[in-house]
């Protein structure tokens, strides 16, 4: 399979194109560096970046950002932050890419476990991850031609245990279980799923 | 107590208000009718409702719209036309209105069935129920002042029945259970709930 890695050259993207590599071809694409490059705030630059790469066969988005810091001093604006890149960079990979992924192709986002168990400081991006686990439900059965979406939903991993005390009590995913996520979704036949790791 | 009802004038809103008002003193807010007018799309018009209405004890919020319609035509635009008003309306609401709740006070938003039981053209409010149900879990647990914070969650209610064909083995909601579920949120203790009514 051709398979595209929105993120490839981040903590999560580089253990997934890892072991997607021993099988298929990667086209690994991220805002600096990569194969591709794209802004994935910028629906222009999501469709050429589809323009350069072509048909493929799945699509992996492990980017995305959103605000982090107390409720208290969050305003509008920094809820628009998670908007335009978690969470409208993730749907416009899908609306741009559906007219090149070929038949029977896959997409796979990542939201993750703050959609439904908090933490302080996490409101600019429990909301988006909410958000992105209902988007995958609602596209799974409206997408043709054998098109399957799902989307990973990952704890915090072992990788990043630096965040663990802005995580207080949550145990820490292994690198590998969140990689087999993704393999399951790519691999396997599964469609409109929250894949939860943790 | 002193509840602000906003979409007082919308289906849902009425049955609301009429049940509150045997016990409490009801402020109807809509866009075009009501003791106040706000446009939920605009902050600034949310804010100057609040410095109109001043103090209050509680804020129901059963309107917002989103987009409705095939999946396959769905552009950027049409994502943002929930995000401008279901999610950021209903968000904005809690962000200018903590400044006027008093202590204990609570929100109560309004999510839908759609964010984990997908309908064909429903794609463009799936994603913003799950984005409420989420938001609030997380809004939560930061809210100071004992100010509580929950979601209705609603199916198909009957008196929509009209949209039934829209909603294929949906199973109707008789709207006393609805309403049930806002007296709830606002008369008992809970918080951080997505009040599932279906």
């Amino acid at each position: 399979m051709k398979i595209i890695i929105v993120g490839a050259t981040g903590t999560l993207g580089k253990a997934v194109s890892a072991e997607l590599a021993k099988r298929h071809d990667i086209v690994k694409a991220s805002l600096n560096k990569g194969d591709v490059k794209l802004d994935m705030t910028s629906f222009a630059s999501i469709e050429s970046m589809f323009k350069q790469v072509g048909k493929f066969d799945a699509l992996i988005c492990t980017a995305g950002a959103g605000h982090f810091g107390p409720f208290a001093e969050m305003k509008e604006e920094h809820f628009y932050t998670g908007i335009k890149s978690k969470l409208m960079g993730q749907i416009n990979l899908v609306l741009a890419g559906r007219n090149f992924i070929n038949d029977n192709g896959s997409f796979t986002l990542t939201s993750g476990i703050l959609s439904e168990d908090p933490i302080r400081g996490g409101a600019g991006l429990s909301f988006i991850n909410g958000a992105i686990n209902s988007f995958t439900i609602s596209a799974a059965i409206e997408l043709p031609r054998g098109i399957r979406i799902n989307a990973v939903s990952p704890g915090l991993v072992e990788d990043s245990a630096g965040m663990s005390p802005y995580f207080p009590g949550h145990v820490l995913v292994p690198m590998h279980k969140v990689v087999s996520a993704y393999v399951k979704s790519v691999e396997g036949g599964i469609t409109g799923q929250g894949i939860r790791v943790y």
